[in-house]
């Protein structure tokens, strides 16, 4: 690759939906790329809810970095942490383990690190109601969900009993109606006759939602649709209601526009509530004067480059996009907008190395939106066309296995659905991890004699 | 099931091969039985090299213990550790989380819980030197050898770099040979194109024992050929060594009869070399006085009974077994000595309730042992007949999938094995966990405005 003259370096942060399409659009292309994640692994969000869950496992909805680009004879991975980027001299420096161990030069930026999930300044409520953005936080929210019925059972105590089998999921957005149908068929379906001394059928499940109806991306006659279903599945939805205090015994919430307070015991709390973009996007805005949004997102122009810095793009959860006459294109953070700004972004590369014509601005355009909710039960919109029920449910599971990364996950996981369809069971339902290290069975004791 | 005069308590410690064989093999007894185990699965440890190499995801070797016995309407299981044994009171007691939670009566006592590793007494090399016991201890393994390759890729150092390439495995029993082979296959041919700045067919593996052969349960000649195997591998084998010391750097050999001392600069240490028995045997073998071994394991009497406490089974990796005449049977630390001796309890337990004659003392009966090396790599003795190669590894995968716990498991596996064999690939190969929680992409970072 070294005897012609040094190819043109374009540097990805984060090998997400959105930087990951950008390292596939650019494979043919004349430059020396190379991609920064913090993980080994490209991550399948959307299924993420399922390892949490326990309906999969880690390995079938992630695939390993080198493996995807192995054939991509111009790219090279780098795994490490984004500690800053120097966009004056044109470096990012990356730690791994917390060391400072790599400079790495540019001369064209994309930056697509993301978002994680955001407590609205109450970051002591995150030990109390995990989010969902990464494979550990599935893990530890599996480990929950199971360990309460586990406790349940051998709990003596009727009220603790009672709130070990209370589950309360904050944010009735996507991930938050997935979780809260999902948990629903577990105490339903899937753990119904596992247990001896308590009938996880009585177990409540509360979806709390600050706005008048779940599901708000979608027309109000799909949200209440999905409403009934939720409802058919036994969670209680509860709307117009803020969460004031979380702790390790319940969750207290304010009704909207109102003074009264009220309690939920509850052992198992799950924040799908709020999104934050990763912190580049605000070193970023600082940097450049470009606008920072509540969420933490940086505005960027209408070709997806940074204001002033043309060699800079982000995209992806962390920025909003400018229409360019003092607006913003309305995105949805959903994994298809990241990949068509990851392709746009390509496509504004390839044309400035070729001397050609620069590409229009960037055009979202919306596919369609399928939220799922339960066996045979799901919401949707296509094109306009409104969908619920078996249908909306069957395009979800097509949709999300035909985007699956990998030939061999996909297979998988359609193995471990058609399974759970046929069984009602959760292959994966393992409890893992956590303080107390149940995976010591006797490792500590020494040797006698 | 109450409204029968109270049917006999059977409470089995251990969810493991030995005390689920016991299990099922009381389905259909007269019995209420309690199956009490730390964690909510059955693990196959037998394939956990594999998780911690990986070839395969957690889910897929491990099946949630109330699934299994879902069926079994005799059977209740608690999750939970178990704290104490009153064999006065005839009662278990079982905390969760670290608090005394129940107290469990039984009739018959049934303690099958194992081992872990033991670094005899060297307790702090744990932490630079992690055994391979559970799925936890997989996963950090697994996290262990990617990110030395991660590592060594940006590390300018080319000291360090090298012992990041430089992985030891202590200990050459079977555990030990596949783990070392695994790692060798991963850096020869796994990741052989996924670096752009190292090389990882360079990489050392070295494989130390202080024996002077590797897999001394089995006879030399196939010692020799494994050992053969490995070096085509390029394994280095080492034998006659033992470990002085293990640091973060490296780790201290001493050659066996000798003073001088050796230095390996590593960055990455397996210890698959000492195992204890469960702390429980101990602590069975001080209420009665039954001997206990070096390994901590303690001797129970021909029919696997305590000494002086019939009512009380001992079994699995935490026994030696009486022959009654002042010797011990040789037992292999295997899963089919632990199932073997399951069902002998179970049927032990069975006369006794039908008030029929005691069988006759536990026999082990060895159907043979198999060792994997690598791809189309393993040695093995069935019935006095010795194999080695593609046929000895062919019997080994095929054993391996007839005896892994589940259908949907094994189908999952199957591929998973289908689909490396052909391309060479391990699906499973992700960095999870870790101090440093690289899970948080951008989680931490407050909104601003």
């Amino acid at each position: 690759m070294d005897e012609s003259p040094q190819p043109h370096r374009v540097v990805i942060v984060g090998g997400g939906f959105g930087g990951l399409q950008v390292a596939q659009r650019l494979r043919r292309a004349p430059v020396a790329l190379t991609l920064v994640d913090r993980r080994n692994f490209h991550l399948f969000q959307p299924l993420l809810y399922q390892v949490a869950t326990g309906a999969l496992s880690p390995g079938e909805i992630a695939s390993p970095l080198r493996g995807v680009l192995k054939r991509h004879r111009n790219a090279t991975v780098v795994m490490g942490d984004v500690t800053g980027i120097d966009l004056e001299g044109r470096t990012i420096a990356v730690s791994q383990a917390g060391e400072r161990r790599a400079e790495i030069s540019y001369d064209t930026l994309v930056v697509a690190a993301g978002a994680g999930h955001s407590y609205f300044g109450n970051d002591h409520w995150a030990a109390h109601a995990p989010g969902l953005k990464s494979l550990e936080d599935a893990l530890e929210l599996r480990r929950r969900v199971l360990s309460a019925f586990e406790a349940a059972e051998i709990e003596p105590d009727p009220e603790i009993q009672r709130a070990l089998l209370t589950f309360v999921v904050v944010g009735a957005g996507p991930t938050g109606v997935e979780l809260a149908g999902q948990i629903s068929e577990i105490a339903r379906d899937t753990v119904k006759r596992d247990f001896r001394h308590i009938d996880p059928t009585t177990a409540s499940i509360i979806l709390v939602e600050g706005a008048d109806r779940v599901l708000t991306a979608f027309p109000p006659s799909l949200s209440a649709k999905a409403e009934r279903q939720l409802r058919t599945l036994g969670v209680t939805v509860r709307t117009e209601l803020f969460v004031v205090d979380v702790d390790a015994e319940g969750v207290t919430l304010k009704a909207a526009g109102g003074d009264a307070q009220e309690r939920l015991a509850s052992r198992t709390i799950v924040w799908a509530a709020g999104v934050a973009a990763s912190p580049l996007a605000a070193q970023l805005a600082e940097a450049t004067g470009a606008p920072l949004d509540r969420a933490g997102r940086v505005t960027v122009e209408p070709d997806l480059s940074l204001p002033g810095r043309p060699e800079v793009f982000v995209l992806g959860d962390m920025v909003r996009v400018s229409d360019g006459e003092g607006g913003q294109i309305p995105l949805p953070g959903v994994a298809p907008a990241a990949m068509q700004q990851g392709r746009h972004a390509a496509k504004v590369i390839r044309a400035r190395l070729a001397g050609g014509e620069p590409p229009k601005p960037f055009r979202y355009v919306d596919k369609g939106n399928l939220a799922t909710i339960g066996r045979m039960k799901a919401v949707g919109e296509i094109k306009g066309l409104r969908l619920s029920g078996t249908i909306a449910w069957l395009g979800w599971l097509f949709i999300h296995l035909f985007y699956l990364t990998g030939l061999q996950n996909r297979f998988l996981v359609f193995v471990r659905w058609t399974v759970s369809f046929l069984t009602r069971g959760r292959g994966a339902r393992l409890i893992t991890g956590g303080d107390d290290d149940p995976g010591r069975l006797s490792g500590e004791a020494p040797p006698t004699g």
